[in-house]
Order: C-alpha cells, then sequence, then structure tokens
C-alpha cells in the first residue's frame, strides 16, 4: 500500500518523492515509462566512455539559494561558468551580444559600457509597443544583429518566423554592455560533480521510495493501491486526448564521438544561420571530465509526434487556450496534484521545476 | 496484472524476464530490493569516472556457445583474456602455476612440459585419496607451494584452515605445465563492451517488462496480482528463516584512485600471505577504459551478516543439509520456481547462472 503515487521521475517526481519519504515518512510509488530515473535530465556514459545528457544539454543555473542548498544534499557540486558561442559570418562570437561581440563583428572599438549602450542605441528601432518577437529584438538592438542572431535560430528552433511569434516569448532578450561572457549571470552556476543520474539515485535512495520503470502508470494503476497521485507527465495525456493534442516542438540528436581532447573552445556554439542543426554541445567543457576522446551533439528541432520525447510547448496563443480546457479538468480533481514541465505545459527550468514542487510540497501536501 | 513476478535483477532474474517478454509475449514484473539492476554483477562510474564494478570483479569466462551466443545478442564484447598474478616471496608470479611459476620462484630453468610435469610428480605427496583441501593439493603440487600459494588464501577467504574444508571445495587445483597466463582457459573470455548495466539495460529494454527497484518482494507480493512467481533471492530468507540460516562469506571492499595511468601490470593481484586483503583489483586492465587516473580496490573476505551482502555459501556439510529442508519445501510450492545462485546456495559463475536459467525456461516455462 502506498501512500503517494509518483508519475514521472524527473526533478518534479524525484523531489516531491523525496520530500514525502524523508520528511512525512510515507511510502512513495514512483512510476516512469522510461527505462530510468532522472526525466529530461538523465545522464550516462555513451561507447566511449563520455558522459552525455541523453535528451539535450542541461546547464544547471539559479539564483534561489532554496534550490541550491536543497540540492547540495544529494550532490557535490562542479563550479562552472556556462560559456556559449555563437556562429556568426564564419567567426565564434559571444552570446549574449557584449562589448566584445561587437567589436569583433563590426570591427569597433568601443571601450565602455556606456559606448556599447550608444551602440545598441543607435541602431535599435523606436517601437515603443512590440507585437511580436522580431518586433522585441530589432527594439532592442536593431535589424543587422537581429538578422544575424535571431532570426535564423528562431525559424530553426520554432519553424515559426519571429513576426508570427508572441511578444512575450522573447519579452526581453538579455545583451552585455560589458565584456561578461557568461551565457546566464545568475549566482550559482554549477554540474552536479557526477552527473544528473547519480544525484537522481541519492534523491531516491530511501526506504519509503519504490521505483517502477518501463511502465505506464496507465497500465498499473487500476490494481495498485495508494491514496494520492502527484502526475508530472503531459496534461493531455491524462485525459486522454479528449480536447485534442497540445504540440511540442522535440529535437533530433547526431552524437559523434572525436579522436581527440577537445573538439571546440567552449560547451555550447550556436548555428544561427548556417547547416540545419541549431547548435553543437561539447560535454566535456561542462562536466570536467578528462579523457583522450571527446563526444560531441548537434541537436536539429523538429516537431514532436508520437514517437517523439516532448520537449518545448508551443508559445502560441491557441495552445495556451487548449491547455485551460484541460486545466479546468485537472482542477477538479481533488485526488490527483498536477506538477512539473509536461502537467503545467510550460517550459520550466529546472531550478524552476524544484522551487515549485518544494512549493507545492509546503502548501499542498505537508499540510497539518 | 502481470503473469510473472520475478524476484531478482541479477542474471538469473534477467534471462528469465527476457526469454518470458521476447519469446511468450508474456508480462513480467521484476522486482528488486537494490536501487538498480543486474544483482552482483552491476558495474558504474565512479567519482573519477572510472567503470568499476560495485560486488567485486566479474571476469567474463564460458565455453558454452550458447550462453556466449545469447548474451551477444545485448552487448559487443571486448575480447580480453583474464590474468591473474600472485605476490609470492616479494614476485609477481603467474597464477595457475606454470613453467614460468617455477622457475621464477626457484630460479629453475625448465624448458618443457615434460620437465615441469616431472617436477610436479617430484614434489608432491603421494595421498591416494584426499579427505581434505590440503590434501588434495599437497598431492598434486606439494607443501612449499602448497604452503606458498593457497593456504594463506583459503585462510583469508573462508576463516576454515584448508584441513577442514571439504576435499570437494578444490576438487581439482588447476596448473599448467606450459607458460599459458591465462587465469582461465576457456574458449571466450571477454567483457561487455559498454559494461554490464549496459547488457542488462538492453536485455530488460522490452515493452512487456517493469522494473521495480528499491523494493523487496515481500513489502508487494500481497497487492500486486500475478500468476507465477520466479524467486531469485536467499532460498532461507524466502521461508522466514524457519530452519536457521545459511551462512555466507561476504566482502569489504577499499577503492581507491591513483593520479597516474595504471597501479599494477594485470587486472588482479592475489596476496595469500601479506596484508589482510585478498587482492587488489584494477579495472582498466579488464574494461579497456583509458584515463590518465586509475581506480583500484582491496578485497577483504568477511563473514557475512544481517548488513552485508551475502557473497559466498561456506562450503560445509552442515550448511549443505540445511539447504536441503529449505529445499525440500521449496519443491512443494507449485507456484513458485527457485532459481540462481541465493536460491541454490551454490556458487556459481555467470555462465553457469545463465545457462541454468535458459533451461529452466525450456524446461519449466516454455512448454506447450
Ligand atoms: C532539450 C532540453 C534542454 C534543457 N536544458 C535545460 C538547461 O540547460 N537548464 C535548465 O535548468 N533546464 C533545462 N531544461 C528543462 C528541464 O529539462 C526541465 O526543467 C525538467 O527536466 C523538468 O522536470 P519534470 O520532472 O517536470 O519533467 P520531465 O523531466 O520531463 O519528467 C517527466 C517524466 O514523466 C514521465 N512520464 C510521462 N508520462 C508518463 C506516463 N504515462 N507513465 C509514466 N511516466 C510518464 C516521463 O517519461 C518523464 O521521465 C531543458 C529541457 C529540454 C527539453
Ligand atoms: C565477489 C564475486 C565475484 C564474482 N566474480 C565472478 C566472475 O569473475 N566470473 C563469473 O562468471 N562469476 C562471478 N561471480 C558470480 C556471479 O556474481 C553470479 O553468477 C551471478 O551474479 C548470479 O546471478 P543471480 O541472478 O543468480 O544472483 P544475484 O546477482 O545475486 O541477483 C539476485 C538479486 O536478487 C535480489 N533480491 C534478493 N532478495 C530479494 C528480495 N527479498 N526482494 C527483492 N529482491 C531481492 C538481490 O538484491 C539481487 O540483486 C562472482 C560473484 C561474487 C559474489
Amino acid at each position: 500500500m502506498f501512500d503517494f503515487l509518483i508519475v514521472g521521475a524527473g526533478f518534479s517526481g524525484a523531489v516531491l518523492a523525496e520530500r514525502i519519504a524523508s520528511q512525512l515518512g510515507k511510502k512513495v510509488l514512483v512510476v516512469d515509462k522510461r527505462n530510468h530515473i532522472g526525466g529530461n535530465a538523465y545522464d550516462y556514459y555513451n561507447e566511449a566512455g563520455i558522459l552525455i545528457h541523453k535528451y539535450g544539454p542541461h546547464w544547471f543555473h539559479t539564483n534561489d539559494k532554496g534550490v541550491f542548498n536543497y540540492l547540495s544534499q544529494f550532490t557535490k557540486w562542479r563550479y562552472h561558468f556556462h560559456v556559449v558561442k555563437t556562429y556568426v559570418d564564419g567567426r565564434l562570437l559571444p552570446i549574449p551580444i557584449n562589448m566584445d561581440t561587437l567589436n569583433s563583428l563590426y570591427g569597433l572599438n568601443l571601450q565602455s559600457p556606456e559606448e556599447v549602450q550608444a551602440y545598441f542605441d543607435k541602431v535599435k528601432l523606436p517601437i515603443s509597443n512590440p507585437k511580436n518577437s522580431e518586433e522585441v529584438v530589432v527594439s532592442q538592438v536593431g535589424e543587422d544583429l537581429y538578422n544575424k542572431f535571431f532570426k535564423g535560430y528562431t525559424l530553426k528552433q520554432w519553424e515559426i518566423h519571429p513576426k508570427d511569434l508572441a511578444a512575450s516569448v522573447t519579452a526581453r532578450i538579455p545583451t552585455r554592455t560589458n565584456r561578461d561572457e557568461r551565457y546566464f549571470t545568475d549566482t550559482y552556476q554549477c554540474m552536479p560533480k557526477d552527473g544528473y543520474t547519480v544525484l537522481f539515485q541519492n534523491m531516491l535512495n530511501h526506504p519509503n521510495i519504490s521505483i517502477l520503470l518501463n511502465t505506464d502508470y496507465k497500465d498499473i494503476q487500476t490494481f495498485i493501491p495508494f491514496n494520492k497521485m502527484i502526475y508530472t507527465g503531459p496534461i493531455d495525456s491524462f485525459f486522454d486526448y479528449k480536447f485534442g493534442k497540445l504540440p511540442y516542438r522535440s529535437l533530433k540528436f547526431e552524437h559523434e564521438t572525436h579522436n581527440k581532447e577537445y573538439f571546440q573552445s567552449v560547451q555550447q556554439v550556436n548555428y544561427p544561420n548556417d547547416y540545419d542543426f541549431t547548435r553543437i554541445v561539447e560535454w566535456k567543457h561542462a562536466t570536467g571530465q578528462q579523457s583522450s576522446v571527446t563526444t560531441i551533439t548537434r541537436e536539429y528541432s523538429i516537431l514532436a509526434n508520437d514517437e517523439t520525447d516532448k520537449y518545448y510547448p508551443i508559445p502560441m496563443e491557441e495552445n495556451h487556450q487548449l491547455f485551460n480546457l484541460y486545466k479546468k479538468e485537472a482542477d477538479k480533481l481533488g485526488n490527483v496534484i498536477f506538477c512539473g514541465r509536461l502537467a503545467d505545459y510550460k517550459y520550466y527550468n529546472m531550478d524552476q521545476v524544484i522551487a515549485r514542487a518544494l512549493m507545492i510540497f509546503e502548501k499542498q501536501i505537508n499540510t497539518k
């Protein structure tokens, strides 16, 4: 007899399982249809012995000290600032666009944040109320930077023209007026020292937690005795798609191992304009693994279908409305808590998902 | 609803799950109280990124082409002859004892198998009907080799004097009259190319197989609906130890990572006389992993208790009799198949366990 049946062994499910088991002493069954724990953050050693992420690169970063401290119970960290470059006009340039990006791309010699800001002010288009993603970007950095850095990437990533994407999707694009080359500015930027899968093993390694893998909860929910369900899968699937399917973008990965120590200078290089792939990730830069070989992964953005994984909710108004139909149904169920990226049909970073799960634990579960 | 509940995700359980799922199309739930699949053959990457075996070194070797072919469906191989050395009188010597062992140890210059055989014939004691392990060994290789290679190792491994160990335990000790330095002479000697855990993942990666980890079958058998049970755990535990506990030897492992490419010249060095540990294993020699660091593991033999893992059944007549009491009870149960090392209270190598599981599948399960 389980107190909780948790569907999904990603961060949402694992955090809630860990809290319920360790804080409330209750029995939990975590079920996942995949054959491993970790959800989309799962990593593993490939044939060349290189630690890679199965479902695309996961760079941990947060400003939330609570989330950082919580995870620190289950892993040591490799402190590492995430650095991404963009390949534009035959050159590797810092992204977010900063002083070096402009100087290198245009052969300028901007020397101070004021000069950089003045440059942005000179090139940006005066649009006071941007109506779509294109307008958001050109109103900040002008047409040339928009064309070189954003348009192609957006087209590859969403197969939607920035003109047709809501302004909210790119509400603010980050730019830097100094030489800061970090991809994120968060206080905590790091990778779990032994990888994400080990972190999940440590979280779930509790006598009150059973883990059922390779199993769809729909195949076992009728005979597994439990009190309450926590559901972190896709909300439309829970309701058997009765209002229709929520669309997602997915990814295709092309892994390649090279017989040399490093392939590129940073963990991630974006390709907004060239080739069909969106980016090339080189894992060792982020994990810190030492090896005489290196694995890189090229990423192609595709529309999700029934065979592919569901990665990115597509930020269009009609999808949001469809989600709301499901949400109303979900709210009627007293016995099921919906939680996580797929249940909320919302792109969350890991730290957001963890913060939400911790909050749901306190507000909806740990109530006495 | 499951057709089979299989207790234990080691080789016995995994082979039967795979056969039942893929050949009979039936639904299987594999449950293990550990938080991983693979049983004692489980391997993982440690903090230094070195692939090591959690429960002691597993060197695969077999003469059974059927077993080799069966496993080859789920793994590629690294072809590798297992080599072990013994540290005696301050020197690393080949074991099994061969021409080089004798020449090096005694400063001899034996040149042919005939001369080596003549040496053994000269030193061996004339005991026609050896009554215990000591007599078995001295009747083959004489007292000095017995003292240097076998006595100390046996005492460390079993805490039993070879005089008190049944003759059957050491029924024939392997010696070589040539320079063959392989530890085993089996036709197939290799390691699963990506490790044992990946091999198990591939075996169990079938839509008919659910995997429940971190769970004792006793906690779920009452409410999980299933037709038949396959039990690969300890037989005495199944019957709640009602006739008493079957004793086992266990191991204590001391892992150490060194900041150099290799620590010793071979995958395993035995220490029959010096130190308290029985052997030092260096993983990279067997797995073929390339790295600038290396992990070694020292192994100490201890008596198993309720906290430790059960590794080696202790080959004493009284234990065999106790096992037979349980066996009689097991035979009465029409609905449970007992299978594997712990259920049979018998030391099997991996290939033997796999061969037995395949046979049990054909004889007792695939019956139409
Ligand atoms: C390509 C990509 C890159 C990312 N990079 C980053 C990054 O760099 N930094 C960052 O902070 N975040 C990143 N994220 C976001 C991060 O992956 C998510 O925040 C996090 O994984 C969400 O956790 P979750 O538990 O809500 O969902 P998931 O990790 O998706 O877990 C849900 C689980 O539910 C299971 N499930 C679904 N349906 C069923 C069913 N019917 N029965 C049983 N199980 C079911 C699924 O198999 C899955 O394992 C990235 C996401 C993607 C897709
Ligand atoms: C130290 C050591 C070294 C070895 N080296 C070699 C070698 O070099 N070459 C070789 O061929 N063989 C080797 N072996 C033998 C090899 O380990 C076995 O042949 C093989 O692992 C046996 O498989 P099994 O499935 O029968 O048992 P196991 O692998 O022991 O699996 C049984 C499983 O049942 C689970 N279980 C038990 N009770 C319960 C319960 N109540 N509920 C749920 N689950 C339960 C256990 O957790 C375990 O995972 C070695 C063995 C040891 C101990």
